[in-house]
């Protein structure tokens, strides 16, 4: 049996930031990882002409100081989204285009939405970040779905898929799938609508030279054979006196546990003795959001000589998102487009043909028949990654928040959680992964501090 | 290797009636069970007197013919439950006595109720119970919670409050905590409000004598050593050729596997290859009920001499409901109490030694001085027993059946599904479990002798 300080499950940025973390700090730390990759939610793909393309989570923005300077430690650079050009919306049947600051709504539904996301922001200004359950409206907020918030305060059925549209592409899943609580909680833990949303000077802002997934792989490569990849852990003994992980590469003792995983697939190891009734219940009810990423490789940005940015926002199509994803150094071009929530759902049982079939012709309506013709297809289903179970993150449904919002960072004797989903600030990105991984090394190497070793 | 034909995963009433059903009809059948009993969610306990108790589901009733029938093939007795006397209902802190049939409200919440459980009954007649899917009104009722529906249909505190009194009954969960097309199912699949929340003639009419858990035992011995306790599945093997089962008693393996466990923990197993996403993303959503239930041993049954049934309504209190529990050959007296919901979770965070107080101080609000000195004092939170994870059973929050609703029971190859929470008819109730055996055993018979053995 191996023997270390502390054990970290998943290889994500939360379990690598918490591992680097604790190493600095000096303590001895092995990483296991279920896949034989590092990176969690975010990963690359080499495409046809050589280049990598990202298959998960991918842009970084302006606050998320904390991946920023991972990034800057590794000397990984970014660069900018390509958002030169009009945007495309998808309205009535009819695609049209829009340059950035202007009108995508009829006027109607412009004055809806700005009137329903003032008071929607006004509310989450209110959430407290730390413990969204104490806010002053919690309970009434957490009782109602966000959808029923949305009917409620129009029957502009133009706003009303607008919204869904939004919310889609935030968690990957329809508004009535989270509470309002859980939607005013995010709005605030990532800035706000305009910054979660937004691509040149949003979360959408800049992307990682290489793919994103660099970021973990530095963090990896530094921490040397203290990771190792095929390790799924199957049990967690635990006890006062510390841990025992049984993993598919061996067994592992530390003094403490970081369990690294999103709450759905923290909830499905073995723990010895079993977890308390309130943290198991919280892992049943985090599910992960429902999307397929593809990336499509065509000749040339073919859109950009048309002076298109290659964004679309395309409410109520299956392919209701896509964006320029030419990764800079490549001569191609590059759409990256995401079906999301139902529309997730409803091509996932499709054959592999139909889908890419589907895909294809959204991008023709979108960008015109050039878009029937790409050199390679690429796509990823989150949800069927037997180690991430779903995508962009977990969210909580009615009643969660208030009846398990603790349970989530709050550690079970030795073991200790985190992960974006635990995170206060970015909750649900890669800046929010690498926050709760500094939190949780700062709470064990607090508790190993005050340990006296027998 | 051991091998059979059919590998059943849990010896609870859905596994075990799958497997008697399947080995009657000629197949070799081995039940894998994580505990040292079998019974799942029925189990009963000795208590000092001798007699036992039952710590699970434990009432059975008209039109749950499938495990009424059961009880007949193995010769298990029923006996009635205790109704003769006044119950009690808390209103406005005051407990009154009532006669069934009275009203328990006052004159505008008596009035309210009739009117809304109306019009949810007439809601719940047009859901269909194979699919609630395509209900007429799913998508619209699937998108709200079963407390959007109440609040929106009426502002009477008492009427709501009786409403979240008698959910949390059914459900073991807030009003906020389920879909409201998950309750019209619910409501539909148990033959509506009266025979699910009724005691004579309704789903509390009548006990087992020994105890319920007995008829789980009765299958398991007619199994003989078929069934294989301490034996916690792992992983699960699957492909066109057959399944391959790792538990902690060794490897089996099955031309086919039916997994008889709740969702939540069917999902926690490793299957490989690993289960489409929409499978998948269903078990992450599917959070049981929290329930602590206690029964407390008296001397004798002094509320009977006092002219009280022991059956107590106290909306709002921790102890929400109680009845006389006594076993029909005991000269002692048995009050069954249940924590339920928001009430378990908060009763969950005290000391066993408060929790016990606070039990007993509600008893003795509610049947004088004599309740606060019990001989015995039983209690079982069923969110934290490892193999079940909460009772009653699994709830859909709002999205989940009309996303997830066909991959309930839907096969993934040659592995099955059954349990309560697969089941059309008593959805959540002993009935449904051996309901769903039934089903299970009927998919896997007909689809092995379809299958030309190679």
């Amino acid at each position: 049996m191996e023997r270390c300080d502390v054990a970290v499950v998943g290889a994500g940025l939360a379990g690598l930031t918490t591992a680097v973390d604790l190493v600095a700090r000096g303590h001895r730390v092995v990483v296991l990882e279920a896949r034989e990759r590092v990176g969690g939610r975010t990963t690359g793909r080499v495409m046809e002409d050589g280049h990598t393309v990202e298959m998960g989570g991918q842009w970084l923005g302006p606050t998320q100081d904390e991946v920023l300077a991972l990034c800057e430690t590794y000397g990984l650079r970014t660069y900018s989204q390509y958002v030169t050009g009009d945007n495309l919306i998808v309205r009535g049947g009819t695609v049209r285009r829009y340059r950035p600051g202007e009108p995508r709504l009829s006027r109607t539904a412009a004055a809806e939405f700005v009137r329903m996301k003032a008071e929607l922001e006004s509310m989450a200004a209110a959430v407290d970040l730390e413990r969204p359950w104490e806010s002053p409206g919690a309970r009434e907020w957490d009782a109602v779905t966000l959808r029923t918030w949305l009917t409620d305060a129009t029957r502009d059925d133009e706003t009303l898929a607008f919204w869904d549209f939004l919310v889609a592409g935030l968690f990957a899943a329809e508004s009535h799938e989270l509470s309002l609580l859980h939607f005013l909680f995010y709005l605030a833990s990532g800035g706000m609508l305009e910054m979660l949303l937004g691509v040149e000077n949003g979360a959408q802002d800049r992307r990682v030279a290489g793919g994103s997934h660099r970021i973990a792989e530095a963090m990896a490569a530094s921490l040397g054979d203290a990771v190792r990849l095929s390790s799924a852990v199957r049990a967690v003994e635990h006890g006062p006196d510390g841990v025992v992980v049984h993993h598919y590469g061996g067994v592992l003792a530390a003094d403490r546990a970081v369990v690294a995983l999103p709450p759905a697939l923290a909830g499905r190891l073995r723990y010895s003795p079993a977890l308390p009734g309130a943290r198991d219940q919280l892992t049943q009810q985090v599910p992960m959001g429902s999307v397929i990423k593809i990336n499509v490789l065509y000749e040339s940005p073919f859109w950009r000589t048309s002076g298109l940015s290659g964004q679309v926002a395309a409410p109520g199509r299956p392919l209701s998102v896509t964006l320029d994803n030419t990764p800079e150094d490549s001569p191609h071009g590059v759409l990256v487009g995401f079906f999301e929530g139902a529309q997730a759902r409803s091509a996932a049982a499709l054959s592999a043909d139909a889908r890419r079939a589907l895909a294809l012709e959204c991008l023709t309506e979108y960008f015109g028949p050039r878009a029937a013709e790409p050199l390679q297809y690429l796509e990823l289903d989150w949800s069927s990654e037997e180690y991430s179970r779903g995508c962009y993150g977990g969210r909580l449904g009615t009643g969660v928040w208030t009846a398990y919002g603790p349970k989530l960072r709050e550690p079970v004797g030795v073991v200790h959680w985190a992960g974006a989903e635990t995170a206060s600030v970015w909750n649900g990105y890669m800046d929010g992964a690498v926050r709760s991984g500094r939190r949780a090394a700062q709470e064990v190497h607090a508790a190993l501090a005050s340990t006296v070793k027998h």
